[in-house]
């Protein structure tokens, strides 16, 4: 295996930090705070610290497990923690000042945990923290937010096992027999098999699904209480399939049965909101302006969407670009920075409509930006179901 | 739902942070920060900022999704994020400036994401932090340590899941059959969608199989290469089932076929730190002594274990108390307490050895502490499959 990011765009980001005046860039990834960063710039997929040594050029590993890095990661240099008394965090902090001179300027993205940044300041007297999330945490979105060719093959393998998916639970929902699938539960777990019969790792995130009874709500983790996906209303799964690493990520919306007038509108409504949002991909400078073409569009039927318009998909569910309005209150708008739509960005058009009495309705596709306009790659549309 | 914590629990934890001169306590779970501490104190399961107002003596929930929160939260009250422009982030900056005096000083804990610290000192420039792990954090990992009746009897309905998959993966495995499980794929999807039939909500945590030919790695997710369970050697499944929130956790060793004489003394040495470890639950007073011990069992025999003896399980499969050696680094040293046992704490018990020449060998099994000592609650024993 190797790293994700590009010879190129790492070395982009050595003379970017340079040039930002950083000694070293400090990324961190535990079991209680991921960041998808050291993955993307080492191939190592968790719990380990990394060092962008700026002044030697350099990426420096520290990995819990050791082993895995010799399967995983592509560094210039592994620190075995074993050789340090007690692990991870003396073999971190060691390797910090084995690599630093006096008063070094220490990078951190923002979410960083603060036991760390206290660590340092206590292990390095005069290092300087650099927190700037405007630049550091803008320059790795950026970085990521682009697919290389590589990555988008890797992604494609994801996509193909879900548009088989799409088509085959619009059969199986279609054909209601008491040997299909009948609840949210049976519904998610022939996903997940069926996934990994068609050749994924896994799930690309928790798979979601809601028959019409709570699809009006966000969080719907499939129960053990065994709701029927056939009664009537507004239901949906929102699943992802992570085959090589980078994760899809779709929502199917199904109609089961006859609509009200209410349900009506709100079908029209995010069919237009996401048909809209896609067509103007072709013309907007800055992604915001998507979303908020969405946003108005439904909010000119008085209803709200209680979510942003899409965001990125990668080595992440959430990855960068973030599809959502120009914020106004002032701490928003301090670290807000527009993002121009690029060539290469990969990212999910999800508008959602959500009315407790009649259920919720989200249609969401994967967009691919390339040199000739956005191209849908998934397959994701409204599914009726008679009863 | 409710919250976790008991009444007694909580109002032990204000009188304490009170006593600590706190005048609120912040708490934060978000999709790249995981803190255990918000389902545990409030029971809504995750994306949140809560505040332990210990001026007014009152919970103050922030949720990214309102409507969970009517489902599962216990809070003194419920800020809906609707009404701030932007969600949860002003709406939780916004809240915290009206319940504080000027000068307040606001507890966190020590892996909070360090932007929290800097938009509280921005938006409060007369607020002062108090980061003090050897306080804070100690004093809410003891709160989660001991369970209390309530989670020993949720925990109890994931255990007995479990200690029917074990029973159930022993006669699968021995009775080895082109249609039952061939592969470590086919023994995590028969674990994960039993367990589902057998009622639990999922599982605790991402299930690993290793079949003989990498179990000496410890990272061991089962992968779409379809590696054999039946190749000659020591082979394991590492699996939690999470029936009512809280997960058990139990790893099961296989020995496929016969054994040379490295695993013998392998599969010899882990049997006695395992039970060397139960039976010292008996006599020790602190927890760091009991690691100890099976550490000096393995090291006799010039084996080494690359990870801690075990941990507390219940919301997280990792909480507290930790199961590992008193550190020598004065690092790991300034962040210690010593952890006393205590009846009620209930924790995994899985010491491990690791060689790649022979495999990996870990047999792990879950204790809680009684008034009457320590009794193993899950049924997991070297299972030896013929060829």
């Amino acid at each position: 295996m190797a790293r994700f990011v590009t010879t190129e765009k790492l070395n982009e980001l050595f003379d970017w930090l340079e040039n930002l005046g950083l000694d070293v860039l400090y990324i961190r990834d535990s079991e209680d705070h991921r960041d998808v960063n050291l993955k993307y710039l080492t191939g190592h997929p968790e719990d380990a610290s990394l060092f962008i040594d700026v002044q030697n050029r350099q990426t420096v590993l520290i990995p819990w497990d050791y082993q895995l890095s010799n399967n995983y990661s592509e560094v210039d240099q592994v620190i075995n923690i074993m050789e340090y008394d007690g692990g991870l965090i003396p073999a971190t902090f060691e390797t910090l000042k084995s690599i630093v001179n006096s008063n070094p300027k220490i990078g951190v993205p923002k979410s960083i945990p603060y036991f760390y940044v206290r660590t340092i300041i206590d292990q390095i007297p005069n290092a300087e923290i650099i927190y700037n999330p405007q630049e550091i945490d803008t320059k790795l979105d950026q970085l990521r937010s682009t697919k290389s060719p590589h990555e988008i093959s890797l992604l494609k393998k994801s996509v193909s096992i879900s548009n088989q998916l799409v088509e085959e639970m619009e059969e199986l929902m279609n054909r209601h027999s008491p040997n299909n699938i009948e609840t949210e539960v049976d519904l998610a777990i022939f996903v997940e098999n069926r996934m990994r019969e068609l050749g994924a790792f896994g799930t690309g995130f928790e798979t979601l699904v809601a028959s019409s009874k709570r699809s009006w709500q966000i969080h719907t983790y499939p129960r053990a209480d065994q709701l029927s996906m056939y009664r009537p209303g507004l239901a949906l799964i929102d699943f992802g399939v992570n085959a090589e690493g980078l994760t899809s990520d779709v929502t199917l919306p199904f109609i089961i049965g006859k609509m009200n007038n209410k349900m009506k509108v709100i079908v029209e409504t995010v069919e237009h909101a996401h048909n809209e949002a896609i067509d103007n991909l072709r013309e907007v400078n800055f992604l915001h302006e998507v979303a908020e073409v969405a946003m108005r569009i439904i909010e000119s039927k008085k209803f709200k969407m209680p979510h942003g318009l899409g965001h990125g998909i990668g080595l992440t569910v959430h990855d960068s670009p973030d599809l959502r309005k120009k914020p106004t209150h002032e701490i928003l708008l301090k670290n807000w920075t527009d993002t121009r739509l690029e060539e290469g960005m990969v990212f999910t058009i999800e508008p959602g409509i959500y009315e407790k009495d009649v259920g919720g309705f989200r249609l969401e596709n994967d967009v691919i930006i390339t040199s000739k306009g956005p191209q849908v790659i998934t397959n994701s549309h409204p599914i009726f179901i008679d009863l």
